[in-house]
């Protein structure tokens, strides 16, 4: 989908060197200190545009919607067009909170709407971290405060903002790319977070987009209902969807050109074809830094009646706890493989089947071929794996990324609260 | 279920003391080294019915079925009536071997028919081990010539057949009981492998029973269906189903009383209360010995509007390896929990919501009750942790059983195969 929109809009894309969310003109960040996590590192990141700007959003399926959740979903369905930006805080998730939660995220996103002298309903708020625990709101307020002091908050700012929003990442995740088209110039810039707790839908925790492209709500919104169905619903870190996940898009119109206002516009493409590419680069950057992940893993099913037959046993695949095991011990264990493609749900034929590891065919005709050990061993050395799987039933393919399971995702994830 | 049927059925269902397989009268096995595993250890079972068996069986649903799964089916299908017994071997699960495959299960099975002089189509087969691996046959035909022996195979056997058929298990799982009824006095007996690939449907790997009941084919079926719904489709250790999964039952049809041919019978619920207990202990043993395993979780969902439902959320928490893997670091992270059940697909209202770690109320109306962080501390220290979750809307439940995520798992699945 992103290639196709790419090559319809004939749009150039062109990645930002040393990308961040105010690689966009007219935003400005800040990342601050403010004591929600307890070894003093950024925790809270202020993201605003002096010009209003559209929003559009994705939130979690999990019935249980964190509070900021739920305040940006009735936010959004009132207020789509005269947003000024938003509060993301590290350390704490504020989900089920209760009331409580709900009236924190409301006072939360007033501090920043009155320290900016913004209109009171002009801040979204996105919160990561543990959920349960009530916010500590005098650490919050105090936070807001630093972040919307004038030299904090800066065109400078983005980096400090991405390591702010960080809980169990390892280093940010950051990414900005300029779009040229027959309509335009503009720019589309994001920064993510999300190591655990990673599964569609939605696979990401939090990510913020800005854009100074200018587009209506609705086709902001349908734009990144198919970006994000090509990036982050194609990863699995650990097949646990959590209760915060939001991916926020803020546009604030600066940029010169025609307003996008269909998805039939050949601009739309040229829109679609940049967030596509900041989407995937911020996904995959997301399970490169996957809990205690060594190896990234690209997963290919071709050969399915259809693409949503191809994403169900590729992530069946990424999924398999014994496959991403295996892939850590760099053992070539490909009936692993086989195994979860055959209980994906999708009918199989095993004799049609053809799985490779790389370059290296290893099952054919519902029996092991020519495995090379010391070659697969070769290619399981390697900081990135692919395999292949072809059911040999169709023309369609799709494309999932993991990573491995490894002994550091269990420390991780066991002492996480402690 | 099975404690309806119990109540419904007034039979005695009582354990047998260090019980086995062949704790049935009639049946005789044996567990011999025929050099599968490389350590030398038990590799090859054999169980024996000199009287013929009526047999039942419940197989993986993984599309990739292995060669005595394909083999055991078609097999049934001719001849549920005229059985002598089983080979079961570990170390290799002859699974994607493809037409050799097939024809290595045959001859397995005609090697022990010709041993021991019953018809060519009366002996099943069973494998567990590495996929893919072709199964060295000369070391076969010599295992099941060396268990067939007369001073070999005995009334005694059971106990070496169950450590036979283990593989990453570290302890066999064996259990018998003696059912008596108005109609008359029976034994069912079993042993089961599995400690990893665990998940319905089949989460078991292997399972074998015996029994000295007389009951027909079409009968036996049922109750397995029914025994196994309660037991082993209700445990998972880490969401992969085998493609050699298997239960089998053998009755030799030895006790005296009148034949069970019809499920609205009360012998029948005496027959199904023997056999879900049977069926229950094997499958929480094999929760027990999962790979890595340090803590036993049972999970109990109640208030839904069906048992499916029930199931389904149970399931959902069982599954999480976030959930997993606080346990075994003992953190009382019942946020994982609640994110699980608001992932489970099953429509929940999150203030009516209440949740339990042992008798300690972590969760209710929507938000955090009473945590005392020391007793919760003292539970998970615990080998057993019981976790329970109303859902409030209605007045059916279900539980499950599962296992913590530790290194050890990690270590086990990375390296299964080198």
């Amino acid at each position: 989908m992103p290639l196709e929109a790419y090559l319809m809009s004939m749009a150039q894309v062109q990645a930002i060197p040393d990308g961040s969310i105010t690689s966009t003109p007219g935003f400005e960040a800040a990342g601050v200190a403010c004591g929600l996590k307890p070894n003093g590192a950024l925790d809270l990141a202020l993201v605003y545009s002096p010009q209003p700007c559209v929003g559009a959003a994705l939130f979690t399926t999990n019935a249980f919607k964190a509070a900021p959740v739920l305040y940006d979903q009735r936010l959004l369905a009132q207020n789509a067009t005269n947003l000024h930006g938003v509060v993301i805080n590290s350390g704490c998730a504020n989900a089920c909170t209760g009331e409580r939660g709900l009236r924190d995220t409301v006072s939360t996103a007033a501090a920043a709407a009155s320290h900016l002298a913004t209109a009171p309903s002009s801040f979204l708020v996105m919160s990561t971290g543990v959920i349960g625990m009530p916010m500590p709101m005098d650490r919050i307020h105090a936070g807001v405060a630093k972040a919307a002091l004038q030299r904090t908050l800066s065109v400078d700012g983005g980096h400090a903002a991405a390591l702010a929003i960080m809980t169990t990442d390892t280093r940010p995740k950051e990414f900005a790319v300029k779009v040229t088209t027959d309509d335009g110039e503009f720019t589309i810039a994001g920064m993510a977070k999300g190591a655990g707790m990673i599964h569609p839908n939605m696979a990401t925790m939090l990510c913020l987009l800005t854009s100074d492209a200018r587009i209506t709500p609705q086709v902001a919104r349908q734009a990144l209902r198919e970006g994000v169905e090509g990036s982050f619903h194609r990863i699995t870190v650990d097949g646990d969807t959590s209760t915060n996940d939001t991916v926020l898009l803020l546009a604030n119109g600066l940029a010169e050109m025609q307003p996008i206002t269909s998805t039939e516009s050949s601009a739309y493409a040229g829109f679609l074809a940049g967030l596509s590419h900041v989407l995937t680069a911020l996904a995959k950057a997301v399970v490169h830094d996957g809990e205690g992940a060594t190896r990234f893993i690209e997963i290919t099913v071709s050969g399915t009646c259809s693409q949503a037959e191809a994403k169900q046993v590729a992530m069946s695949v990424a999924r398999s706890l014994l496959v991403k095991a295996a892939i850590y011990g760099q053992d070539a264990n490909w009936g692993r493989i086989i195994c979860a493609v055959g209980y994906s749900g999708v009918a199989v034929e095993p004799e049609r089947v053809r799985v490779w590891l790389g370059d290296l065919e290893l099952f054919r005709n519902g029996e092991p071929y020519q495995v090379d050990e010391a070659h697969a061993r070769e290619l399981l050395a390697q900081p990135e794996i692919t395999i292949r799987v072809d059911l040999g039933q169709g023309g369609a393919q799709a494309t999932v990324w993991t990573c491995d399971l490894s002994h550091q995702y269990v420390d991780i994830n066991a002492h996480y609260r402690t």
